[in-house]
């Protein structure tokens, strides 16, 4: 399908994407919009002008969360949700997460230009602080709705002090009526999320988009080891408890783990380590590193976290150091459903649009809405699998594909609701 | 050997220990003495007094270093020159350096208390900033008084911006005067230097002293290796290129080239390792580690650094990174003068106390002085091999029974001068 024969106004939608770029520009090419920051609040604001050009009715709830509404034929139904976020990290890019709710706003666009009334009610959110950049953990305004904040969330602090309340507050919202702003599960029929895929896989494949079959689950664990310092020339090799040395066995080793089965798509990284003393001269003392393993397939994912748990015994017996393991975050896979991927298998075809499946490693407000309702996502091919970077980069005319298969979904979920 | 029977006098050399470990005191054991701070010159005045004490004329030359000298019968021959440091690490302990001072001191009271008048000459110098710590670069003093001081060291800053030239001027030195403090090389007969090990190897040998055969050079070069960063849930595994990966690699294969010859002494350390952006969820994209290398073989270490150069070409072509290669410091082994290991040996012997030889991994004043004389250095067995930290400790027992070889050492030293 060629960008001409589209449905939706891809016209528009450059428009768009490229005008809330200048909110918390830096460089030629990034962004820096915190949540809840005042650039934050500059582009919920232009997005509520935009879903009401688009014929939707739009508020801000008291998570800070952007809420547009298309009323369906009838208003007590359980609503087709779509969205992402519009706040970014703070060396960001100009796609992540923004795509999301334009492109849906452009699929109601659309739909109100053509005159098409769907059977249940349609909302379109861009979601509060998603990153978690700011307060250090994320999916706030999905959670949110969902009446799933965990305790003490609202005191949580940013870099300068500032709670969570507190800039709320500043955003004009009030933390004291967040209740109000809770959806019933049963009012939420399924979700749809269109976003870039942050990953090298569809460009690889050479495909513009792609359909996600789930959102991986994170096993998030710190892995600490502690031998003992010592200096780096007096302390002869068969004494020495080299706490980098046994991290660094440990990182090769998970590298193995995850990569044993080259079809699968296991990925394991150990991207944080941090060494004490860190002195060029001293044997580590102690070393703590992340290891973060995820895995569409649960059963495996368990296994492989057997195999290190075991590696990681064996390693530090070797090496003579003592271990701690902290499991930070465990999260399962969450499955897409089947119905909205065969309606995306369909509509791709019917579009003449390869679209492989793939799962997605990093986690979106999807994985929220995940646990109340169906969701299906849609995956934007971008350049080298550059995301949270100003270098991120996808074409306007893989966006705009993607934005018309989620137009295609939306309107066939929207018009047979059950 | 018992304490009992030792010509020095054990009981004023511990007593002189304990009063100079209250200067610049933290903590119950700990010392902070800053070199030419204002704790480091009351240390320079304490050490100055004792130095009269003991019969010397002493004073402070304007490279920071305090200088004690016993005449000898011949007061124009070279001289015999003993030594070490007062200065500490930030969070150091009480002996390193100042057993060698100390202990040259008692070595001098010692023979004036039994009116031993040296056929030569003898100094003991306290020299200036061996550490380093505070203008991060070490041997001031001693590479000060060869005249081998580097352009641009007197413009070094420490961390808040004093340079060493104003920090000297603070201390009472002038620092126009360097040129006048150098001693021709022909000026000194050869050097002793009593220094706590630093390291494991006494202890495990259940020996209270040892001889130093050498110093050995270590190798110093901070290799970076440059990856390509992406979402640690999105990459899959065949497509990445870590950079941690392929350091943690490179250190378990550093430690494999230092250990494959059980028997030798050489060693291999990665003290220090800086990965970015070292976010938990983000694949390593550039990471920079030293390495440490060791040996008393020169030969033998070129053999290891080619392996080890030859092992990270393979890794990089392997993980898919690009590297450099940075060598920060080459020195070469600097053997101990075997006449005066002779004279060690034989009066260990007679001391009765076993002595065994071993290299000297750290280097200390000895390594600069080994460029223009003959140079002895005796090792006292520190616990757990700790050092630059408060936990540092050596038995007075033990710092007697390396002062009571110093003394044999200077007296047979100073007495046959050829």
């Amino acid at each position: 399908m060629s960008v001409h024969s589209l449905t939706i106004n891809s016209k528009r939608l450059e428009k768009r994407i490229a005008d809330l770029a200048q909110i918390g520009k830096i460089g030629e090419t990034g962004v820096c919009r915190l949540a809840l920051s005042k650039e934050d609040r500059a582009a919920v604001d232009t997005v509520k002008r935009w879903m009401e050009e688009a014929g939707m009715t739009a508020y801000v709830d008291h998570f800070g969360n952007l809420i547009g509404r298309l009323e369906g034929e009838n208003p007590a139904a359980p609503v087709l949700m779509m969205g992402s976020h519009i706040d970014s990290q703070p060396y960001g890019g100009r796609f992540d997460g923004t795509i999301g709710v334009l492109g849906a706003i452009e699929v109601i666009h659309t739909m109100v230009e053509r005159q098409i009334t769907p059977h249940i009610p349609i909302e379109v959110i861009a979601f509060c602080d998603e990153e978690g950049c700011r307060f250090n953990k994320g999916l706030f305004g999905s959670r949110g709705i969902l009446g799933k904040l965990e305790q003490g969330e609202l005191e949580r602090t940013d870099k300068d002090g500032i709670t969570r309340a507190q800039a709320l507050l500043d955003f004009g919202c009030d933390p004291d009526k967040l209740q109000d702003c809770v959806y019933p599960e049963e009012k939420i029929a399924s979700y749809l999320e269109l976003h870039i895929e942050q990953g090298p896989v569809l460009e690889s494949l050479d495909s513009p988009i792609g359909i996600v079959t789930g959102i991986s689950g994170p096993l998030w664990l710190t892995v600490e080891m502690n031998g003992f310092a010592g200096h780096a020339g007096s302390v002869p090799m068969p004494m020495r408890k080299d706490a980098l040395l046994a991290a660094a066995k440990v990182i090769a080793k998970l590298n193995d783990i995850a990569s044993q089965d080259p079809g699968a798509p296991t990925v394991g990284t150990v991207g944080n380590i941090e060494v004490f003393p860190n002195s060029r001269n001293i044997i580590p003392e102690r070393v703590a590193f992340t290891v973060d393993l995820r895995d569409i397939d649960i059963e495996r994912r368990h296994r492989y976290e057997k195999e290190l748990r075991q590696a990681i015994e064996d390693i530090a017996g070797e090496c003579g150091v003592t271990y701690s393991i902290r499991e930070d975050t465990n999260s399962e896979p969450r499955y897409c459903a089947e119905p909205i991927m065969d309606i995306m298998r369909q509509e791709s075809s019917a579009m003449d649009v390869k679209a492989p499946e793939l799962m997605s490693g990093p986690f979106h407000d999807a994985l929220a809405l995940s646990y109340v309702c169906d969701y299906g996502m849609i995956f934007v091919r971008c350049k080298d699998g550059i995301s949270h970077n100003p270098k991120e980069f996808s074409t306007y005319e893989d966006i705009s594909l993607g934005t018309e298969l989620l137009y295609r979904t939306a309107l066939r979920l929207s018009q047979n609701p059950n």
